[in-house]
C-alpha cells in the first residue's frame, strides 16, 4: 500500500467517540449561554487581511495564515519586487485574505458592518475554529475551537455577574469544581499609579505571584532590581502579602489605595460584582496577580481555574473598553468570556466526568441473519426509530462474531437478535452486551426497555 | 466614521436569526442520521495540498484555496522560476496546504489514515463548511457548509435503503414535499452497452431528459445529431418514452436490457431498493436522466426535488466503488448522501417552515427599573433559568421605551415588569408582547406559564 496519507502538522481529525465528547461540550456552553439570552452568530473563516493585520502585534502579524489570491497572483508585483524576496512585505501582494485568529477582531467588524441591523445592547455567542500558525506542541494547535460569549453597548455591572453565573453554571453542569478569580484593570492601574510607576504593572504582578515559592524578602529584591524605588516597595506591602476574604482584601485596598480616583474605582467595582454573586455552587477569589490581557482590558478581568486537575487557566475574560475603535466606531463598552474548549476536553477526560448518555452513540443493534430476518427487522427499526432510539442493523449477514465484535467496537449496549421464533412470535431477542442477559420481547416492551 | 469594513466575496455573516433557522437545519439532519447509527466527525479546514491536487479535475485544482507557507515562502524558488510568473506550476512551492473543497475526499483520507482504528462498515457523518474560488452568484458561495453522510466497506444494498429513509425522514421532519428519483450507473451503462456508444451516456440523458420540452422528434434528431446511428436510436425508444409506475418501468427496462448484464444489475438493484421502501412519506421515481457524478458513482444515484419550490436539487448522493483508492487502499465500496443546507434554507423560508420555538431565543425579559428592583429581578432570573428558560434583564435602567424596543427588535415573546407592589408580594407582572394581555404572577406562576 502506498504511504499512508497524512494532516497539517499542529491540525487534528476529530473520531466519532471525540466528536461526541466534544459535541457535548459545546451543547453545554450553548446551552447556558442562550438560557442568558445571548444568540449565537457565525463569521466567515476568511476575512481581508486588512482587517487582520496590525490587530495581534507584530508577531500576530506573522502567525495568520494568508491564503493565496486566485488566478495570477504575481499581478501587480514588479521584477524587482520580486527578486527582493521579501516576504513579510510581499504577503499582501500575494494575498489578500486571510484565515481568522480568534473571534474578537471578526466580532468588531461584524458588530460595526452590522451596525444598523443590531439591536444594542448586543450578546452574541460564537463558537468557531480560529487558525494561528504557531510552532505545534503539546496541548497547542494550529486550528482550535474558541467559544466566545460578549454583551456590547452596555457598560452595566449586570454583565460582569451575568458572565460569572455562566461559568458557574457550566462548571457545574460539567461537575468541574473550579475558582473563580476576578481582579480589575483599575485597581493594577491605581496601584501603578499611587507607587508613581504606571510602566511596572506587569513586573508588580509577575513578582507577587511569586509570594508563595520564594518568600517575601526575594520578592521584594526582584521589585529592587525591576527599578522600583524603596519607598515604593514600602507601599506595596499589603498589596504583596494581601490575604483573608474578598471582603478583607477589598478593606486592605481601600485603605492602600485611598489616594487613586480610578484604583477606588477598581475596588468598587469589584464590590459590586461579588455582591450580587451570593449563592454560586464555586468559589470566587480576588486575585491581583491576574493580568492577563492588559493591553485591551479597561475593566474587570476573569480566569478560572480547575480545582482537581494541574492545568492553566480553563476559562477567561473581562472588560474592554473600545473594542470596535479600530474599525472607526468608538465608545462601544464591551465585556466578554472565552471557554478554553481543549482544556476542557482534557479535564473532563482525566476526572473521567462525560456522562455515558452523551459518549454512547448507536443505542440497539440489530443482527443481520439473511435477508428474510433483515426485512423482518427493518419493520421493527422503522418503530424503534420512530420512538426516538438510535439504532441500526449490520448490513450484511455475515459471521455472527464479526457483527458482535462491530457492536463492540462500537459500544453499542443492546443488540437484538432475530431468528424463526422471535419472527413467528413477533418478538425480539434482545441481549445487554454489559451483563449478557437476553430476554425475548414483543416490540413495545422492546421500545419501552431501551428508552 | 472610517469606511465600514466587509468581508471577502462569496463569503457570509450568519445573524442571529439566520443561525438559529441554520441550526434548526444541522440539528434536524444530525437527529435523523444518529438514529441511523452514523457518527460525526470533523476533519482540519486545511489539508496537504498532496491530499487535495488532482481530485477534483484540472479546473478543481484551480478553484481551490491554497494557504501560503509560513516565514519564507521564497525558499527553494530560483530567481529563474520566479521570474517565469507561471502562476499554476508555482502554487505548490508557495503553498503546501489548502482549504478543503468537499467532506469527500477529506473522508476517504481519514479512513485510510485512520484504517486500524475504524470497525468497518463505518457510517460516519460529516457537517463542516468547504471553500471554493469560484466566480460567486446568487445561491453561490465560496464559503458553504456540507452535510454528508457515507457507509463505507459494505456494498449491502440496505445502505441505500436506509439513506433513503434518511432523506424521506429529514424533510418529512421539515414539512418541505419532495420527489426522491433514483437511477443507476449500471443501468446507464447497460443502455450504452446495448446501442454500442459506451462513451454517449451524458448526450442520452441530456437528450431524454429534454423530451417533455421539445418532443420525441426533436430529441432523436438532437441524438443523432451526437452521432449516434440510427439503429441504435431505434433500439432507444423505449428508454426514451419510459414512463407510468416504477414497477412498468423496470419492466420495460428489462426487456430493453436483456442483453446486457451490468444493465440487468443495475436494473434488479434498483427493484431492490424500491421494494423495501415501502411506507415513505415521500414519492420515489426512477428517473433515468439522472446522470449526477457520472465519473465516480458506479451503482445507485439519487436526487431530491421540492415539490412546492422551483429549485435545483436540494439532496444527492450514490454509491462509488473505490473512494479510498487514490490513497492506496482499493476495493472498499461506499454510498453516501450530501444535503444542500443553503437550498434547503431557502426553501423553508420561501415556504415559511421555520416552527416558531426553533426560532425565538430568549423567552422573558426583565425591565430594568433601578438597582433594587434589579436586584429582586435577579434572584427571580435563576429561578426561571433553573427551570431551563431564556431569560435576561435589560443590563441598564434606561427608559422603558429603549428596552422595551430592544425586546421587540429580538422578538422576545413576553417582558416582566417589577416595582413596589411586585417587590411586596414577592410576585411579577408579565406582560404578553403579542397579545399585550397583562397579569401579576407569583414565581411559580411565571415559570409554569413560561414553560
Amino acid at each position: 500500500m502506498a504511504q499512508k496519507p497524512s494532516i497539517p502538522k499542529g491540525t487534528r481529525d476529530f473520531s466519532p467517540v471525540e466528536m461526541a465528547k466534544r459535541n457535548y461540550i459545546f451543547n453545554t456552553i450553548k446551552e447556558v449561554y442562550a438560557l442568558y439570552g445571548f444568540q449565537q452568530i457565525e463569521t466567515p473563516a476568511m476575512e481581508n487581511l486588512s482587517t487582520l493585520m496590525g490587530k495581534y502585534g507584530e508577531e500576530g502579524d506573522k502567525l495568520l495564515f494568508k491564503i493565496q489570491n486566485s488566478g495570477d497572483y504575481f499581478r501587480g508585483i514588479t521584477d524587482e519586487q520580486l527578486l527582493s524576496r521579501d516576504a513579510a512585505k510581499l504577503a499582501s501582494k500575494f494575498c489578500e485574505k486571510g484565515l481568522r485568529y480568534d473571534l474578537t477582531v471578526p466580532f468588531a467588524r461584524y458588530v460595526v458592518q452590522h451596525r444598523e441591523e443590531l439591536a444594542l445592547p448586543f450578546k452574541r455567542y460564537q463558537i468557531q475554529p480560529v487558525w494561528r500558525a504557531d510552532r505545534p506542541q503539546k496541548g497547542r494547535y494550529r486550528e482550535f475551537y474558541q467559544c466566545d460569549a460578549d454583551v456590547v453597548g452596555s457598560s452595566s455591572l449586570i454583565n460582569e455577574v451575568e458572565l460569572m453565573q455562566i461559568v458557574d453554571t457550566v462548571f457545574t453542569r460539567f461537575g468541574i469544581r473550579v475558582c473563580i478569580k476576578i481582579n480589575n484593570r483599575k485597581i493594577l492601574s491605581g496601584i501603578a499609579e499611587i507607587i508613581g510607576q504606571a510602566d511596572k504593572i506587569v513586573d508588580i504582578t509577575v513578582a507577587i505571584d511569586k509570594l508563595d515559592k520564594i518568600g517575601l524578602d526575594n520578592v521584594n529584591a526582584e521589585l529592587a532590581e525591576n527599578g522600583i524605588p524603596a519607598e515604593a516597595i514600602e507601599k506595596l506591602q499589603p498589596i504583596i502579602l494581601l490575604s483573608g476574604t474578598n471582603e478583607e482584601k477589598l478593606q486592605t485596598m481601600k485603605e492602600v489605595l485611598k489616594d487613586s480616583e480610578t484604583g477606588l474605582k477598581g475596588v468598587e467595582e469589584c464590590e459590586f460584582i461579588l455582591s450580587k454573586l451570593n449563592g454560586l455552587n464555586n468559589e470566587v477569589e480576588i486575585d491581583l496577580t491576574l493580568a492577563r490581557g492588559l493591553n485591551y482590558y479597561t475593566g474587570a478581568i476573569f480566569e478560572v481555574k480547575a480545582l482537581d486537575v494541574e492545568i492553566g487557566s480553563i476559562t477567561g475574560g473581562g472588560r474592554y473598553d473600545n473594542l470596535t475603535g479600530i474599525f472607526g466606531m468608538p465608545g462601544l463598552s464591551g465585556v466578554g468570556i472565552s471557554f478554553g474548549a481543549d482544556r476542557i476536553f482534557d479535564v473532563l477526560n482525566q476526572l473521567d466526568l462525560y456522562p455515558k448518555e452523551a459518549i454512547n452513540t448507536t443505542k440497539l443493534l440489530f443482527v443481520n441473519f439473511g435477508e428474510k430476518e433483515a426485512d423482518f427487522c427493518l419493520e421493527v427499526l422503522k418503530q424503534v426509530r420512530e420512538a426516538g432510539i438510535s439504532a441500526e442493523i449490520y448490513p450484511e449477514s455475515v459471521k455472527m462474531k464479526k457483527q458482535m465484535s462491530y457492536a463492540n467496537a462500537k459500544q453499542i449496549p443492546f443488540v437484538a437478535l432475530v431468528g424463526e421464533t422471535e419472527m413467528q412470535e413477533q418478538k425480539v431477542t434482545l441481549k445487554n452486551m454489559e451483563s449478557g442477559d437476553q430476554s425475548m420481547l414483543t416490540i413495545s416492551e422492546l421500545i419501552e426497555t431501551l428508552r
